[in-house]
């Protein structure tokens, strides 16, 4: 028999009756009925109820054993006695008369239980994150994590994609984000950065002719953690093609990541088209370009209901006269919400720096509609059934107001959707709603600089002819500011999963994008001089995009905290508990990396 | 029709001609023939011959295009004039005539070509890596290199394992090569460092209970570069298993690695079963416990025949007499060689530090053995022919000696056996041969600090009852010097894929042998403290390994240097040309490290 098992404590079945057996595991929870013990013998595989009473020669050492201590038992596999067994555990039927023991693995008092669902302070479930994971939810998140990145490796594969390894020590790259610096031991006062992402090799690899590029690769970038950003590291699902348009890409990553969603969704639906929403459709309806549509309110615009001469609410008025806008949200049924409802949504727009959110109460007045609050009375009757239809609402039905600057009204407006949505009950949690969120504008005005400038990614093609785009003048404001980038991103449920874009592979328009954004050469040189030099001798137009695999993985385990799908995850502070990670280190490896420690003062 | 391409330029046949077509990509080679284009157009899937008369409107266009430009092309599939197909190539037998032409990323002059096979200097490859990595061989050794990584993951995971991702910002750990230390924004004058191997996560992971991990996994060590060690980061396939003997470990990753020698290997045989040596048997055979199984020589210890006392040869007898010993090379056939073989082979054991390295020729002398060489004279004849049996020579044959203190002369004489086998040819290259290297001592005797140490290992579970190696005195060295760890090498053709070990997952018995080396429990916290505390609350047994996966595919790919099989490699010097790395950083990010240059005086 081997030495530590016959079989895992998952594998016995009422057929295994009488046959006799070796597990090993961890007593998971221990009881003592009337002198015969039960110990839940618990490995990766399963449980399996182990019994001994004091007839049984290994009932003095089992008398020993406590929570959590690994054990090898060997014994008889008999049935559960009629009405003990436990139909919920695959090895419910039978149990095992435990005839000899061995203490393998003995566990000191625990700092936290395994067996139970008790919740525990993230510090000790950080330093003790072994015991942690042993517990039920965390282990099945971590497995089903591995799944979900079997399963996108294998849908990548099938699309035709090749897995490539890019290097980790590189140089510190052009994402924007704070890199993590590793000093030269061979090259005093130089650093390698460790790369926010592979997005400058995957395009070498491109120029390199290697045509469908993918990787689960490891990114880092020096940020303040958030519940959906992890502190350090971070994996995304890496794609890069060659010859493609931008349908192209659409085209093979829809059904990668439709694909793990049907798959691991339990069930829940998954948007079987991407709707592709323009970045400024987006920003009027959804006030976001992160919309989560599983909430189907949608935003309109009702500046030119609020200029006209007959309305009289001032407030608005003006702010229509001086070009800003008025953005309407439907709150269906809120009429039958008590006063109470209107005022928090109030308290909270102040809370974001808003005058207030207005709102008009729609009820039935013969065959049309009368309003109702505060802005209401200034608005004539065909006025109020025009902003009605423009909201989509009817009788029962209220619409608040986001006012103001463009941008700063749409963003007020998308948290208000949101907030109305989650307030009324709207949102549909039981689903994954997907889509593409498209045209993002090339440049923007910056009022700062009174100058063009990037608006988004200055790396993305321009959608406009490339030949006009080179004769472009710095005078055409007008021209510039309306052309689009071919750059897109993937969202779900609110959550943005990835940017990505069709890369500028020519160097001639990479330096008239950079021209028109007041940049020199020098800036361009020192930014993306590497990929630069690459793009010079023959790139293909290529683009891709790089899903979060983490965010995936926690939308799919229904968690709220990517710790909860990481096997090993700092804290907040960017600290590893466990392992006492960052600690002090030696002056002769300071020495030896050619630097000192440079220490704020106390 | 799609933008760039109806096919790939690997994609055409004869059952395609009349066809009209679009491909796109790199002019790998023009001529001009009498008037008539010829365009090898070239992409990562392969080639097809693109033709342009000057009757085509594409003609002007084509002129100008050279080599590695990226350009499209419209054109109709005909057959190749008679005479003129390619077998060699798939689509040898087709061409198209093209009717139009695009160029889509035009080239400067190349610094190196891609096209031929000339050969370049290292670091213009490096600078040019997306250039070099266009060329065959490259190209192919890297898709090669994707291909077995995808058969080791499909491998692993039909023996049950699961893979899963270890953190890369971590703490320092104990395998003792030199860290890459990342400064921490947030916790000043403290470090993370990259992980030499996730070998304190992965046992972790099995006190965890997770059972059976696997990771193709970033490792990290500042060491300075080899062929066979890449500078700064590699690839390992990073194993470790629950509830397991040393046995279950080889049952485990023998199928897996023999798998992929045979997949990979075109054809070439691989050991069926893979040897088991036990370390001392290694030293002496093939005075190594990395043998190259490919030589079939198999050196003896003749040590007591020169001790008799009708052997007058006074070096070798004082040798032995003082605790020497001689090891016997045998070298088949070697008589027919002529002098300066046995000159070269003596001048190079003095390059080697030795005095020089003895050898008697032996000839037919009747039904008996005659001895030649400055040796021979010696040595009587019924001596002469021990040694020739122990070495298993005969007439014809030779034998050199290697003579020393044990651990020289193993070492001397391993190395003289690999370079009389390659000298005399007897050395299969056509073959994989794979063995383990088992019992490795736990402990050595330092003659410098006179004290017992540990040999290798630290972690490894002694192979040993835990009872009695709990209650050995300091007085039993012999007992202790004796005893071996179940810790074991794999070797292909003389090449250290891994060590791997069981680990010693018994707090109690680790204190224990650190005891025994002399170590206290600070040294023990010191270097594992956090493994130690995990090891605490219910440790399973385990165990595991961790082949090089860059080294794996080096044999595969038959290279001598591990450059080419990595995609972006970094030079002997670890800088890595393309992109700039590392490279000087700005004074605000030192000072967000905490950290300043302590730079080595001009």
């Amino acid at each position: 028999m081997h030495r530590y098992r016959s079989h895992t404590c998952g594998a016995l079945r009422a057929s295994d009756i009488d046959q006799q057996v070796r597990l090993s595991g961890w007593c998971h929870r221990i009881r003592d009925h009337g002198g015969v013990l039960f110990i839940d013998l618990r490995d990766h595989y399963g449980m399996t109820q182990c019994v001994a009473d004091p007839d049984s020669p290994a009932f003095k050492q089992l008398e020993q054993v406590r929570s959590e201590w690994v054990i090898r038992v060997d014994g008889k596999v008999r049935r559960r006695p009629g009405g003990t067994e436990n139909a919920e555990l695959p090895t419910g039927e039978i149990e095992i008369y435990v005839t000899e023991a061995e203490v393998l693995g003995p566990a000191a008092e625990l700092p936290m239980p395994v067996f139970g669902d008790q919740e525990y302070p993230e510090d000790i479930r950080l330093r003790y994150r072994f015991l942690d994971l042993r517990r039920d939810k965390l282990h099945a998140n971590i497995m089903r994590r591995g799944e979900v990145i079997d399963s996108l490796r294998r849908r990548m594969k099938e699309q035709h994609f090749f897995e490539f390894q890019t290097p980790v020590l590189t140089a510190s790259s052009p994402e924007g984000a704070r890199d993590f610096l590793v000093p030269s031991r061979l090259h005093p006062g130089k650093f390698y950065a460790l790369p926010q992402a592979p997005q400058q090799f995957k395009q070498l690899i491109m120029i390199a002719g290697f045509d469908r590029y993918f990787q689960i690769a490891p990114c880092f970038r020096d940020e303040d953690a958030r519940a959906d950003r992890s502190p350090g590291e971070f994996y995304q699902l890496d794609i890069e093609m060659s010859f493609v348009t931008q349908e192209d890409v659409f085209q093979a990553v829809e059904p990668v990541l439709r694909g793990v969603f049907e798959e691991f969704g339990e069930g829940k639906p998954v948007t079987p088209t991407f709707p592709r929403i323009p970045y400024k459709e987006a920003m009027l309806k959804y006030g976001s370009d992160k919309p989560d549509l599983r909430n189907p309110l949608i935003i309109a615009d009702v500046s030119a209901l609020f200029s006209r001469d007959e309305v009289s609410f001032k407030a608005f008025k003006s702010l229509v006269a001086g070009g800003g806008v008025v953005r309407a949200i439907p709150a269906p049924g809120a009429a039958a919400q008590p006063r109470s409802f209107f005022d928090k949504l109030n308290d909270w727009a102040r809370g974001e720096g808003a005058p207030g959110l207005g709102y008009i109460v729609f009820e039935a007045d013969g065959s049309g509609l009368a309003g109702k609050g505060p802005i209401a009375k200034f608005i004539p009757a065909e006025v109020l059934a025009e902003i009605a239809a423009a909201a989509g609402v009817k009788a029962g039905d209220a619409v608040f107001f986001a006012a103001g600057e463009a941008g700063k009204a749409a963003s007020l407006a998308g948290k208000a959707r949101q907030r109305v949505g989650e307030e009324l009950g709207l949102v549909d949690t039981e689903r994954f709603e997907l889509c593409w969120i498209t045209d993002f504008p090339m440049y923007e005005w910056s009022e700062d600089e009174k100058k063009i400038d990037f608006s988004h990614n200055p790396f993305s093609m321009p959608n406009f002819p490339l030949d006009d785009f080179l004769a472009l003048d710095a005078a055409d404001k007008d021209t510039i500011l309306a052309i689009n980038a071919f750059q897109y991103d993937i969202v779900c449920n609110g959550i943005e999963l990835s940017s990505g874009a069709i890369r500028n592979h020519r160097p001639d328009v990479m330096r008239k994008a950079f021209a028109i954004a007041g940049y020199g050469e020098d800036v361009l040189e020192a930014k993306f001089g590497g990929m630069l030099r690459a793009l010079t001798y023959g790139a293909p137009p290529h683009g891709g995009i790089a899903p979060g695999v983490d965010r995936i993985v926690m939308l799919l385990c229904g968690e709220q905290n990517l710790r909860e799908v990481v096997l090993f995850p700092m804290n907040q502070r960017a600290e590893d508990l466990l392992m006492g990670a960052p600690a002090e280190v030696t002056p002769k490896q300071l020495r030896e990396l050619h630097i000192r420690l440079n220490l704020p003062e106390k």
